[in-house]
């Protein structure tokens, strides 16, 4: 808890609200901290070219694949102080622990601390595990771009990672044995039913796109309702219609789907002309694809009609296309067991939300563990953990790195 | 053209557009170009405290109250280059013509360039104007401070224009026997129609308020649509709405009443957070007082009764309630009966933009002549009025110069 204090304590503003934008000043000093904590538990460090913080605890097999757990440190705008940290400091914990009390392990254990895995600033997220999965491809980064006019590509330019090398930040499938991730739920799940842990079958993917609406800027005296090109009232118009799909697709059989448009540009956006141009960031999950493609489909259909009955242009343009990432069940039973010897009360559950153990499911197997999250809320100050829940879920989550570590494949 | 052009080059920059702020280097720039050219046209030049140019051409009884006509030269940030100067320039080649063909005026005609028509740097529009009728109340200043925190009042007082002697900048209505402003008509009603020249009956003023919804900020991914408190879903339903009961209202009998959203905060604003709270900017103008604030009216209650059924906040905060302004009748008629000798096709129709001649028709008669814009664009480097437009607006308004300042009260 003091660990995760002093990371909580950069970027914190107006209210407890926490603000680590990925590449900004207060991400990096988190990371900082977090090297020299590292340092202070003995791990050989490790950090590959997007900024990815390996910190290594040697096991006696030095040449078998390593347990990796961790999470990443940084944060919506405006957001909390768990979302991310509790897995990273959760996962240093449980690598410290067994060390100081000499707890054998065959396999090395890694620390991990993954670059940019919030959407917030460029629209692109979980952008240190997709590289270190090897699962981002020059054109995904096309659309990223900040409110300031960053491109990532840019960014990533200045470290020196280019269309042509990406692909070498890929860690070695064969140097890794698992992947475990402590999260809090972001979610009302656990709380309502009085659960203090959370096994995750598997992660509900985004479709993300962007809806650009182009109609036409006028005086806001002067020009006829029945002459308007309104971009906004188009935009209204869509965006009530994904409240409406998203509750007919929401119940479990349909495939839990959820829907927000949770940014919009407005062009000119001033209080005296007609919005001539409108930009819709839209974001829809489900556990099941083929709900969630469907509806992505539909919402960009009705985009479509919209425009047309109002005689106006639309463009879509994708920012990402995933689908859900079923979860280990090997590693999903070895945290049961746990649970089971030392009656821990667990639920299994899918995640709405996206973590960077949906990359690293692809290069290796890999499995989450929730702990409660208050009132469900998330990438908000109020965010909060009981601090006995993030102990107990620290606590299962280094029986299970040992567990992993030493079991034979 | 050859003048309307010189002052247009002062503040151009990219793709043509205009960007003359008022109390700005060009826009004093601007000033001192019509005050050169006042000076050549052989005026009498007075300017007031807060530099309002007023340039006079002498009638045969210069006891008899004058005449006066013009617009104003600052514009919006990326502006075109006839909003304003069209109506300064017109009037000042219209006094050129009488004083080079000696056409004999018994009332003095005067040339006039209000400071500060646009609301873009203060927030404040018709500011020399409603100085000149007296109409500013050291209250209204309260909230006028520019994007870098000037204050307008502080501007006022480097002026030597302080809450105290404000007043003394009034132009004594005695003096005056009448105000006429040329303009471009910033809508696209005479193209629409084919005609050149619009007579205008009155000035429709806006209602501007701001809708406050505040919802809960949750997690995109984990919280179900029934669980949500989305405060954007929310405001996508009032834009709709606004519309909606704004084309219910569109008919000259109905108040021909205009309703816009230009401008809205989202909060957070980002695509994996569900809208917790919004600001719509919202813009309801109309040519009769009683259909513009029926519609207001409906507008906040609709915004309530959303929010009731969604089980949000709401709050409503005005911004401005300005009342539609008629202009002179008499004045209209002047111009009228020229149109019909001259046979030259005109429109009488209302004003949806803010002119000077809503200030001083408090002081005086006032009437306005319109211009076509093509496509109805304003506000925008596009703005465009045919030269033979201009050529005939400024004509007519000559003719009408002439036939008031001749004419007995």
């Amino acid at each position: 808890m003091r660990d995760l204090n002093a990371i909580g304590r950069i970027g914190i503003g107006d209210g407890g609200a926490v603000t680590r934008l990925v590449f900004s000043i207060k991400e990096l000093r988190s990371r900082q901290v977090l090297i020299h904590l590292m340092r202070q538990a003995g791990l050989d460090i490790r950090i590959d070219a997007i900024g990815n913080i390996f910190g290594r605890f040697e096991g006696t097999d030095s040449r078998a694949p390593a347990v990796l757990a961790g999470s990443h440190l940084d944060t919506v705008i405006h957001g909390g102080k768990y979302d991310g940290p509790v897995g990273v400091i959760g996962a240093l914990e449980a690598v410290r622990t067994i060390s100081e009390n000499k707890i054998p392990v065959r396999s090395s254990l890694e620390v991990v601390c993954f670059v940019g895995e919030e959407s917030s600033r460029f629209g692109f997220s979980t952008l240190g595990s997709s590289l270190a999965a090897g699962e981002v491809h020059a054109e995904d980064l096309t659309h990223a771009v900040d409110p300031q006019g960053t491109k990532l590509e840019n960014v990533l330019a200045g470290l020196g990672i280019t269309r042509r090398n990406m692909k070498a930040i890929k860690r070695d499938p064969k140097s890794l044995k698992a992947y475990l991730e402590l999260h809090i739920e972001q979610g009302p799940i656990l709380e309502a039913i009085g659960k203090r842990i959370g096994l995750v079958t598997s992660i509900a993917a985004p479709s993300r796109f962007r809806v650009v609406f182009v109609g036409r800027a006028d005086h806001s005296g002067t020009t006829p309702m029945d002459m308007r090109k309104d971009a906004l009232v188009a935009s209204a118009q869509l965006i009530e219609y994904i409240e409406k799909v998203c509750r007919q697709y929401a119940s479990m059989a349909k495939g839990r789907v959820v829907g927000t448009v949770g940014a919009m540009k407005i062009e000119p956006g001033v209080i005296n002309a007609v919005p001539g141009r409108t930009e819709l960031a839209i974001d829809i999950r489900g556990t099941s694809a083929q709900a969630k493609n469907q509806v992505a489909r539909m919402v960009k259909q009705q985009a479509r009609a919209i425009a047309k009955r109002r005689g106006i242009g639309v463009e879509v343009l994708t920012i990402r296309e995933e689908n859900p990432v079923p979860l280990d069940k090997r590693l999903l039973r070895v945290s049961q067991e746990l649970c089971e010897e030392k009656g821990i009360d667990y639920e299994i559950m899918p995640s709405g939300a996206g973590h960077d153990a949906m990359q690293m499911a692809k290069i290796t197997p890999a499995g989450m563990i929730f702990v409660p999250s208050k009132r469900g809320i998330s990438h908000n100050p109020l965010e909060w953990t009981d601090p006995r829940d993030i102990a107990l879920g620290a606590q299962l989550l280094m029986e299970t790195m040992i567990r992993v570590a030493n079991e034979k494949l």
